[in-house]
């Protein structure tokens, strides 16, 4: 007779599942299975219980235990075959339990830290590709096109050694530092000195800096909800515990922030005031004041990232022009020129520069200095007619998006936010999840990215985002068209 | 009568130093003043000693106390005037004494782990900048040149709206990974296919991604003494603790290895395998296979830096040939083409891919698809014929070097090392240290990199490295002989 789990409890060996913890659940039974195996509790051959039974078990999904499997299958622990179920595979065992000499490498390797989405960008980028009308990734729109005279700033730069031949400085080009503290002086921001200046490859690595800098793995931190979900990806890989405030259409809740900053002190308060994505809501002149007042008075940084502010048509000065002493101010180029130059840059006081720029080091050396060097002779040659066509080209596509709305969408289906950025935050009616609505348009050939991402613990499974720049300016009428018959279809 | 430090006793105050912890004794005294200022225990306008005093109690050296002190005043914590010293400065205090309100945010931040010479880079860039004929940074000499073809495949792909307006994926652009994994196969790693191959922002972000995921803060690991600075200054800022192995003319002394494995186990073993840096050994066949041996039996991963490989004249296959599946390695193209690219790549199993990939992604979302792009564009067009010419003139310059130092120093410098790669490792006699050489050195206008930064624990007094590539061809004679000149001026 088989060894089974009945025959050595098996109700004994799993795990008291934490709901509340960062460990999604998949990896919290994957972690209490292995760990049973390898120390023996769960002799070799022992016969796991089938993948329904246990989720009934645990009150789960049933996909959530299947994914615990397939993991155990890839580290060799148990071997899955048609008809007799999931069996422990012999092991090799040394003195120690965890770390033995025999065991699988990766099988020890320190906790990893994923959520539910891990691969955001993957994803994002597959469906971007699936030949539907994909409202999915936040990328510029293809018109106005900066490529002819960003093209021209390439040439220029790219037989000129010092460029090519070189690693630069890690915080980056003297004259791109210096072209940036200039147009932040222009924005308000008359404090920011090139030495404040640090340029990153892209914005998501000024994300990284501050999650490994200004905090430890297990600290709390503050976000909006919703909020950018690379940003949610990056703390959650560095074990930040988030708490969430909400955003409406003056910005983020700075009265909740007051209410936690009473009993906690998390590490930082990251938020996105200008055009904030997803919902393009921009924060209002009495909250960004009262919000660094607070902030300030509990000794609480504020992280600052402003993707979208260089494109605000009636720009509010960024947080850092009325705290530079008190905020990371963090930017890219990726929505103004393009995402493949990877350039972006961080703003900070002096006292923390240092150690910010040793991590940025401790990524990658320096940012391309050939693609900086390009980077600042466009800034030069087409930058500001680009971003002045492409502010138009926003606010006319959103103009587009609320007539077909208003031509193609029934009135329980909500879009919310103002115009200006490269998003429209959308509410379904209370009896339809945008998961649901979703797999509806992606039939009728329309797609978009629902909500959940965007929410560093829960919600969202009743709001999704269109990435209004995602298609060909004609295309909008349709897609937005298609996902009104999605839930016509769904309600009939 | 001011309060001193004398009236409240002030060495009851100083830490018991850790001279073994890799945070630095600057480091440690600053955290044990901050703390005491920041509780209280230190009282406003308290005096401290003299730097020279305290230096004197703890028997180290002035310098350190000094360093000390500047982030003490840099936090606002202390101030100092001319005459009357260094004095606590009045703090604003909470209920808490860490991260009370009040406190300045940055006095509370986490741990900084950095070491004696944390901005390698940066100070590189500077002494190359210096005027001197400079050995100092491994960058790739100025001829052969490949900014022509460079150039021309930059220009092919600059218009194309794929390569400019797309993040791309995560994992890099398929071509260019399959181009790396046929290269790769060449090399005799039949194994390795496009999905085990991720591509880069450079290789140091390589480095970041396995310090990150395959070990934590406190874990120990294993790396070669001397070793690339980079890779070690990586290691300390995520809290790695290194054990050093010895390097001889045969790679990696893989016995010392082996006796670690007997009572340890490390997260992983870092080594340089081909070319190595700055000794330019190059592992002999019988080492790696006794080194995939006994990493195998003990479980610990090897990963393999392989920066300099591609540049080997008789190249043994790679580690990762050997095996895949045990084997995390890393190369790049900023030895082979030009750093500023950014453009490197691992290849590990698929085993583990997606949790370096997710790593990878929360550092940048993806390297720059266009220099991708045009790398692959340049891999077809010119870059065999250049890598060959490479070669050919690292073996030259080489010849130079050797040359130069028969005729211009004593027999007591020596030079160690095979020939291939880029540097040239040297030994001062016993009675010179290598920073005593360099200062003579920079006076007569040549400079050089110090043994120190390529020691993770301590050594490397007595060593230096030159950079041949670093200078032109024709100043390589004349500043070995300022070197040789140095040397005779301090023994006169």
């Amino acid at each position: 007779m088989d060894p089974s789990m009945t025959a050595v409890g098996w109700h004994n060996l799993l795990p008291d599942l934490d709901r509340s913890s960062i460990v999604p659940l998949y990896r919290q039974i994957y972690e209490s299975l292995r760990e049973a195996i390898l120390t023996g509790t769960l002799p070799e051959s022992t016969r796991l219980p089938p993948e329904r039974s246990l989720a009934e078990r645990l009150a789960i999904n049933r996909s959530t235990v299947v994914h615990a499997y397939r993991e155990l299958v890839a580290d060799g622990l148990i071997e899955q075959r048609v008809g007799s179920g999931s069996r422990v595979v012999p092991q090799l065992r040394g003195g120690q339990p965890e770390r033995a000499a025999g065991v699988p490498w990766w099988v020890t390797l320190p906790p990893w830290r994923v959520g539910e989405f891990p691969n955001v960008l993957g994803e994002l980028a597959a469906k971007q590709q699936s030949g539907r009308i994909s409202f999915v990734q936040g990328v510029a729109p293809d018109e106005p096109s900066p490529l002819g005279e960003l093209a021209k700033s390439f040439g220029r730069v790219a037989r000129d050694p010092r460029f090519i031949l070189s690693y630069g400085d890690s915080e980056g080009y003297e004259p791109l530092r210096s072209a940036i503290a200039a147009r932040m002086n222009a924005r308000g921001a008359g404090g920011v000195a090139p030495n404040n200046v640090i340029v990153l490859t892209g914005s998501t690595q000024g994300i990284a800096i501050v999650a490994q800098s200004l905090a430890e793995p297990g600290d709390e931190i503050v976000v909006e909800a919703p909020s950018y979900p690379g940003a949610l990806q990056v703390f959650q890989i560095n074990g930040l515990r988030a708490i969430a405030v909400p955003v409406d259409d003056d910005g983020m809740r700075v009265d909740h922030v007051e209410a936690i900053l009473r009993t906690r002190r998390p590490r930082f308060i990251y938020t996105m005031p200008s055009l904030h994505n997803p919902t393009n809501a921009t924060m209002n002149a009495d909250r960004r004041e009262r919000l660094i007042t607070i902030a300030r008075r509990a000794g609480v940084p504020i992280v600052e990232d402003d993707p979208y502010g260089p494109l605000a048509s009636n720009s509010a000065p960024p947080l850092v022009a009325l705290a530079p002493d008190h905020v990371v101010y963090l930017s890219t180029f990726s929505k103004t020129i393009a995402p493949s130059l990877r350039v972006g840059w961080l703003v900070a006081p002096r006292t923390i520069l240092e150690r910010l720029l040793l991590r940025k080091q401790a990524y990658d050396m320096a940012t391309s200095l050939y693609v900086q060097a390009a980077v600042t002779d466009y800034l030069d040659a087409g930058y500001d007619a680009h971003v002045e066509q492409l502010r138009e080209e926003l606010l006319l596509r959103r103009r587009l998006a609320d007539v077909a709305i208003g031509r193609h969408w029934p009135t329980a289906l909500k879009a919310s936010g103002p115009a200006g950025g490269f998003y429209l935050w959308a509410t379904t009616p209370r009896e339809l999840r945008a998961r649901a609505l979703l797999d509806a348009a992606e039939r009728l050939g329309s797609s978009f990215l629902f909500g959940e991402p965007f929410f560093a613990n829960s919600g969202g499974d009743h709001h999704f985002r269109l990435a209004l720049t995602a298609v060909k300016r004609q295309e909008i009428d349709e897609g937005i068209r298609r996902i009104g018959e999605a839930i016509a279809s769904l309600r009939a």
